[in-house]
């Protein structure tokens, strides 16, 4: 069984929303990587009593605590305080702390507030954890079965001081066996779907299998024991990914040639054909080419709010009632004006958007062969511009995953 | 006494640390601004006996909780589940529910996978939460003296269910005391700078000042108690507002008109002025226009990775040693091409950009008149994008504002 660790954050910033709890994620990662299950995060603000309760809570329940925040020189900085009442240890002066802190000013040439002083109190017994980067020191210490580290909450610190000291603590304080992770990326399939087609495959009971969701796109988790063979992972990355087909577009945690975002995925396919692009932009309204950023095989994009404005720009005739011709027509005429391989059209479809959902029409022009798809794309105005950017790249993947498979 | 509040974030992938709990620090801004104390932040994995302890601890400590994640259709959504056992009520299938869901799949054309069907399954005599931006219904309930309310963790559902039904009831059930809060919103200027500019101002103590910064803008959040009249609130506002003078661009709480995010003030002013604008991005690929996103004054926009790609595309002498210059005569050029009354354009100074900072140049060109300034971004390449995008439309907006004053 992996050792239980808990998080804990500590700052009326926090409770209060003023920051976002960076650090807790940041810990987590490190932690699982290692081989430590991380069973809860808990954030409190500065409260005496609220503190005290927590970290006895956490001791009883946990193998081992990263508590972060409240090591400051102010009245709210109450970390060593709870830990005294909490464990029932009194606070000593730490001479070498003191000095580390007196000459942390001494070397940027400021005086020392009297209130830093107060930040080489430490509780008995603990360990110190020098900070060459700031001055407050961190502490390490035991209670009953339950290790504590405790460090600053700015993040710069927190993460020095996480690695100069607090890892290889946790590593000699503990037998790890850390899993495999790998990440199927898939794009154009909605969460439940994926779990209806994986729940048809057999997996070993000891593959633990977790879905994450964003915004038109899943990631499905597997996570192996440590014991598993290579090849029996790879195994089962093959079957999950030939049950799913092209909605699967890249594995992260096999090898580096098939990972990656779907912005890395095209930026590849488009790099093998060696060919150049130049697209139109109208349901996306520019978010398309903002994610794809910047690429050397990426000409020139246009974006216009509508196929009547484009019409009229282009003198093309706007056949209402046949977008897909009114695109071919659209394409012709910027192909004129462009000298890219090829030319990726979005356009939304004018016959078919309600308020809540539009339809969108991708074609893709190259030598004359026009290859089409269109989608239906809902929600409020954010969510359609991120779906139509999406569909619309994806769109590009597949095609260029036939195009490089005829070649 | 302000009614306590905890927030429990639900989901393997926040413990850990694939997803930072943005929703946590948001839920706790909207609470704090509302009246409630926030006490704490708690994320558990997706393990039922840790749910149900977690549930039944806030239940027996807080006032209300407003718990996201875990309503997915999947084996690991387990909120549902967990309620029922921690507070022994029964699970029970809501027809309504189940239609939603149903019609959710329908509207978008596609079949609803059998897995949907649990997440129309509700603790007997919850309140049902419905959620029309996706498939999973939030719900809500009193255990003894602790209101619950269960929304998505996807984080667009999850705010939209906060504003149509959370917030509503929370209201409702408690008498709360809310301070007035006022924000003020600045761009192109730094945490520190503001704060400096602040200190020498005599703010009376009641008045509590924050500050929350994101890329290129910072919010100041002045809350007021209750008590205060409107007209020294007012003044207060104003008094800050002329230290700060045009880095303010809006400012949230007092009134409709001097409100919004930097678009909306733009889009205000465009308005004003009636006129139309075309734009030349660059250094921003496309962000500046997704920002934007659909106006009826913006006609078109057109993206190129370079100076050099523009200048081939347009046949101007590209001079290197001069991008005012080579900017004029870019606009000059491209100016004849559009029918817009204005032409705003955002290059890179090729001499000027390093691995970690580029100077972007803009241009606005109207009926012969021209306008530029230059601006330094760094950071990695998603902030200088989000920068460069942020200083363009900053610069729009400036100048809006000198043109609207002189007429």
């Amino acid at each position: 069984m992996n050792p239980i660790l808990e998080i804990l954050s500590q700052g009326e910033e926090i409770v209060t929303g003023q920051v976002v709890d960076t650090n807790a994620a940041w810990l987590s990662q490190e932690a699982v990587d290692m081989g430590f299950r991380v069973a809860r995060h808990i954030s409190v603000g500065d409260k005496l009593d609220d503190l005290i309760a927590v970290m006895s809570d956490i001791a009883a329940r946990a193998d081992c605590c990263i508590c972060t925040g409240g090591l400051g020189p102010t009245s709210d900085d109450l970390t060593a305080e709870a830990v005294s009442k909490a464990f029932n240890r009194s606070l000593v002066f730490d001479e070498t702390a003191y000095e580390q802190i007196r000459r942390f000013f001494e070397k940027r040439q400021r005086r020392m507030p009297e209130s830093n002083r107060k930040q080489a109190l430490l509780p008995v017994e603990a360990i110190r954890l020098d900070n060459h980067w700031g001055t407050a020191p961190g502490f390490a210490l035991k209670h009953e079965h339950c290790w504590f580290w405790f460090v600053p909450g700015v993040p710069y610190e927190m993460r020095q001081l996480f690695k100069a000291h607090v890892k290889p603590m946790m590593q000699n304080q503990f037998d790890l066996q850390p899993g495999k992770l790998i990440i199927l990326n898939t794009v154009g399939i909605g969460e439940s779907d994926l779990q209806d087609r994986i729940n048809a495959i057999n997996l070993p009971p000891e593959v633990q299998l977790g879905f994450r969701a964003e915004i038109g796109q899943v990631q499905i988790k597997l996570l192996f024991p440590s014991t598993i063979p290579q090849s029996q992972m790879e195994e089962i990355t093959d079957l999950i990914t030939t049950t799913l087909g092209d909605f699967v577009y890249s594995i992260d945690g096999l090898d580096n040639r098939s990972s990656g975002d779907l912005v890395a995925v095209v930026d590849r396919l488009m790099k093998t054909t060696g060919k150049t692009i130049a697209i139109v932009e109208t349901a996306s309204h520019g978010m398309l080419t903002a994610k794809i950023r910047t690429a050397n095989w990426l000409t020139s994009t246009f974006i216009y709010p509508s196929i009547t404005s484009i019409a009229k720009v282009y003198q093309v005739e706007n056949q209402a009632d046949d977008v897909l011709e009114t695109s071919k027509a659209i394409g012709a005429a910027i192909q004129k004006t462009t000298d890219s391989d090829c030319l990726l059209i979005q356009l939304i479809d004018e016959n078919q958007h309600s308020e809540t959902s539009v339809t969108i029409v991708n074609t893709l022009l190259e030598r004359g062969e026009i290859t089409q798809s269109t989608h239906l794309v809902s929600g409020d105005d954010n969510r359609k511009q991120q779906m139509a950017a999406l569909l619309t790249l994806d769109f590009l993947r597949r095609y260029l995953l036939r195009a490089n498979s005829i070649r």
